[in-house]
C-alpha cells in the first residue's frame, strides 16, 4: 500500500516530487483497476499541486460526494452523468491542503446495501464490503494513499476491516456532510481510508487544519475497555480471534485492558438505530423513491417499501433513546480512554452479492463517537479482519493515538 | 392575505375547488408581483392536485431549496440558471401533501445579508427583511397562502415581523435541510410563512404527517416568561411597544405572565453564535468563496474575508458554550410554557440597502428551539412589528398553541 505519511515525508525532504507521487498513483491505478473496479471515473491529466501538506497525494472520492469537475452518480442510474455545480466542502478541503483528486470511487446505490462490482484486493472472490466499496479497495490495492467514504450504519469501518486498511469515522460532523448525498442526516459521517493509522492522522489533520490530530511522538499506553456487543449477536470465529489478538497484543505492550459491559440503554440504542436510519432515508430520498421508484436500487427499494409506515412518534422515541445512550456512554469514558470492539462479524463474505453485515458498527455511528479500524489478523483465504478503537465524542486525537498503539502492538507482537 | 386553513376548509366543504384556489393565487401574483418582486421564477401552468390536505394551496419555495422542475439560483449569479436533479425533501413533502409549487421566492445571496430588490408589501419604501425576503413578502401581499424560508441567524422570524405575517422556525431538524443550500449546518432551519398561526399549524402538520401540531380546539392560557435579551442591546421604541402590547393582551386573556432573566451562559451563547455561523460558512461555501471569489455577494464576501482566520479550537469552544446553554435553557422551561420576546429591534428599516438586524433572533436559532412570530402592532408608516413565542426544543405543538393564544388575545384586545 501507499503510505500517505511516508510519501509526505519523502516529498518534504525533496526525495520525491509531488508530480512523481501522483504519477506513481496513476501507474498503480493502471496496473490494478481492471481487476478491482474501484473507480467510477478518473480525473484526466490529474496534476500535482506545488504546495500544501497533501501535495503529491492522490485521493479517491466516494461517488456520492459532489465534484464540479467529475460526474457524481450516487451508484445509481437515476444520476447517470450527473454533474453538480460545486465541489462538496470535503473535496475543497482536500484541494486546499494540496491534494489531487484521482477520481470517484464506487459506492453501493445511494450508499445503501446494493453491491457494486468492485472486488476485494486481498481475495478477488470476496466483497470489499460497502457502501464505501471503491474507497476501501483502491487504498488496499495500493492505487492511492487516501480515500474518502461515508458511514451511516457501517460503511467505513466494515469495508476497511474486510480490505485490511486503516480507516477513521471521525466524531459526528468533524467533517461536513454538505454536498454529500444524504441518507440519514443524524447518522451520515464522512470518513477516511489510508494504509495505516498515522496516515489517517496526517490526512485528517491536513484537511481540518487541526494539528492536535497529528501523532506527538510519545506512545502512551491507553486504558482499554473490551466491548463484545452481545446485543448484536456473536461474531464468527475470525472476528472473535481478531478481537482477542488485538487485546492481548495491547496488554503485552503495556495497555491496561479489561472487559466492559455496556448499560442497557446503549443496547437499546443499538436496537433503535434502524428506526432513525429508515425514517430519515424516507425523507432524504423522497424524490428518488417517489419519482424514480422503478429505477431505485432493488434492495434499498425493498427496505424503503418495508418501512414506509414508520410514524414520526416512533422516530421521536428512538431519538430520545439515542440521546440517553449518548449520555450513558460519555460516563463510561471516565474510566477508560478507549473501547476496543469488533469491526465486523468476521472476514469479508465470499461473492459479490452482499457487502456484509454492519451489526457491530451501527451503534457507534448513532453515538457519534470517533472509530478507527486497525487490521488485526489474516484469516483463511488471505482475508484480513480488523478491530475498532473507539473514543469519546470529540476525542478524535485520542482515538487515533490509541489506534496507533494497538497497531504498533500488533506489528511487534 | 390568503388563509391556508380557510382555503383548506372551503375546499374540503366543496365551496371552492382546488383548481380555483390555485387560480386565485395566480391572479394575485399577476396583480402584485410587479410592485413587490417576491419571485425569482414561476411554475408555468401550475396545476392543482386532486388529493391531499394541501390540495389547492400554492406555495412559494425560497430559492436556495433544490427543485427539479425550476431553476435554483441561490440569490447569486454563480448559480444562474442552475437546475438541480432532485427536489429537496421539503418540496417533495409539500407535493405529497397535495400542494402546488407556485414558484421560487427571492433570497439574499446564499441566504446571507446582501439584499434583494424585493419590497415590503406594507410599505414599498421599506425592506421586507431577509434572507427569506420573497417568501415573507409573497405571503404578506396575499399572493400565496404558504411559503418556505430558512433561518440561520434571523431569516424567518425577522422578515415575518417586518411584513406582518405569521411564521414558524420549528425545532432544529423537524424539517430536513437536505437539498437546501447550506450556510451553517448546526443552525440552518427550514421554516414556514402563512397568514396566521392556525395556518402555520395546518401547513406544518400536513408536511410532516404530525397531527399533534393541529390546534385541538381548546385554548389553554399559557405560563409566559417575558425575555428582554438585554445582552443584545435595547430595542427601538416600536419593538418595545410590540412586546409590552403582546404581554398585556396575553395577561388580560388569562395567561400567567412574568419577567424572566436568562442565565449568563445563555447570554454567552448569544455572543458566540456568530463564531459557529462564520466557521461553518467558510466550509459550507468553500467552493464558491475559493473558485468564484469575485462573483460572491459583496457583503457576504467581506464577512468571510474578515473571519478567515477563525481557528477550529475557537469553534469547538463556541459549540461547547452552545451545548451548556441549551441545557440551561431546558431547565427554564420547567417553570414556564413559553418565552415571549422581540422578533426584531423595531419595524422594517427604510430603503432596500439592509435587511435589518437579526440580533434578537440568532440566540434562538443556536438553541434549536421552536419560535413563532405573531404580528403585534402597526407602527408608523403602516409597518407591522411582531413578537416571538418560543417553546422548549421539540415542543412545536406548544409553541403554536401559545402563539395562537397570543394572536387571539391581540385580536380581541
Amino acid at each position: 500500500m501507499l503510505s500517505l505519511a511516508d510519501l509526505q515525508r519523502r516529498i518534504e525532504l525533496g526525495e520525491l516530487s509531488a508530480a512523481a507521487a501522483i504519477a506513481q498513483s496513476r501507474e498503480a491505478i493502471d496496473a490494478h483497476e481492471n481487476s478491482i473496479g474501484a473507480f467510477v471515473c478518473h480525473t484526466e491529466n490529474a496534476r500535482a499541486q506545488n504546495a500544501g501538506p497533501l501535495r503529491g497525494i492522490a485521493v479517491g472520492i466516494k461517488d456520492i460526494m459532489d465534484t464540479a469537475e467529475l460526474p457524481t452518480e450516487m451508484g445509481s442510474p437515476i444520476y447517470k452523468g450527473w454533474r453538480p455545480r460545486a465541489d462538496a466542502p470535503v473535496v475543497t478541503m482536500l484541494k486546499q491542503a494540496g491534494a489531487t483528486i484521482a477520481g470517484k470511487t464506487t459506492t453501493t446505490g445511494f450508499a445503501s446495501v446494493d453491491p457494486t462490482a468492485t472486488r476485494n484486493p486481498r481475495n478477488l472472490d470476496h466483497t470489499p464490503g460497502g457502501s464505501s466499496s471503491g474507497s476501501a479497495a483502491a487504498v488496499a490495492a495500493g492505487m492511492i494513499p487516501l480515500a474518502l467514504g461515508t458511514q451511516t450504519g457501517g460503511s467505513v469501518i466494515r469495508p476497511a476491516s474486510f480490505c485490511g486498511v486503516a480507516a477513521i469515522k471521525p466524531s459526528f460532523r468533524l467533517l461536513p456532510t454538505v454536498g454529500v448525498k444524504c441518507f440519514s442526516w443524524t447518522l451520515d459521517t464522512v470518513g477516511l481510508f489510508a494504509a495505516g493509522v498515522k496516515d489517517l492522522a496526517h490526512g485528517l489533520s491536513a484537511m481540518t487544519n487541526r494539528p492536535e490530530l497529528l501523532p506527538d511522538g510519545a506512545m502512551r499506553a491507553p486504558r482499554i475497555g473490551i466491548v463484545l456487543q452481545d446485543f448484536a449477536g456473536a461474531p464468527e470465529a475470525a472476528g472473535g480471534e481478531a478481537l482477542r489478538t488485538a487485546a492481548s497484543a495491547a496488554e503485552r505492550a503495556g495497555a491496561s485492558v479489561r472487559d466492559l459491559a455496556l448499560p442497557e440503554i446503549v443496547a437499546e440504542a443499538w436496537r433503535i438505530q434502524p428506526t432513525v436510519q429508515d425514517f430519515e432515508a424516507h425523507q432524504a430520498l423522497a424524490w428518488e423513491y417517489g419519482v424514480h421508484h422503478d429505477a431505485m436500487p432493488p434492495l434499498l427499494r425493498a427496505k424503503l417499501d418495508e418501512t414506509a409506515g414508520l410514524l414520526p412518534a416512533t422516530y421521536d422515541a428512538a431519538r430520545e433513546v439515542a440521546k440517553r445512550a449518548r449520555d450513558a456512554l460519555a460516563a463510561i469514558f471516565e474510566d477508560v480512554d478507549v473501547l476496543l470492539t469488533l469491526s465486523a462479524p468476521g472476514a469479508a463474505p465470499k461473492g459479490l452479492s452482499s457487502t456484509g453485515d454492519p451489526r457491530f458498527n451501527r451503534l457507534w455511528t448513532l453515538m457519534g463517537v470517533p472509530c478507527v479500524n486497525v487490521p488485526a489478523i489474516i484469516a483463511d483465504g488471505g482475508l484480513p479482519v480488523g478491530v475498532q478503537v473507539i473514543a469519546r465524542y470529540g476525542d478524535d486525537a485520542g482515538a487515533l493515538a490509541a489506534a496507533r498503539f494497538v497497531e504498533e502492538a500488533l506489528t511487534t507482537s
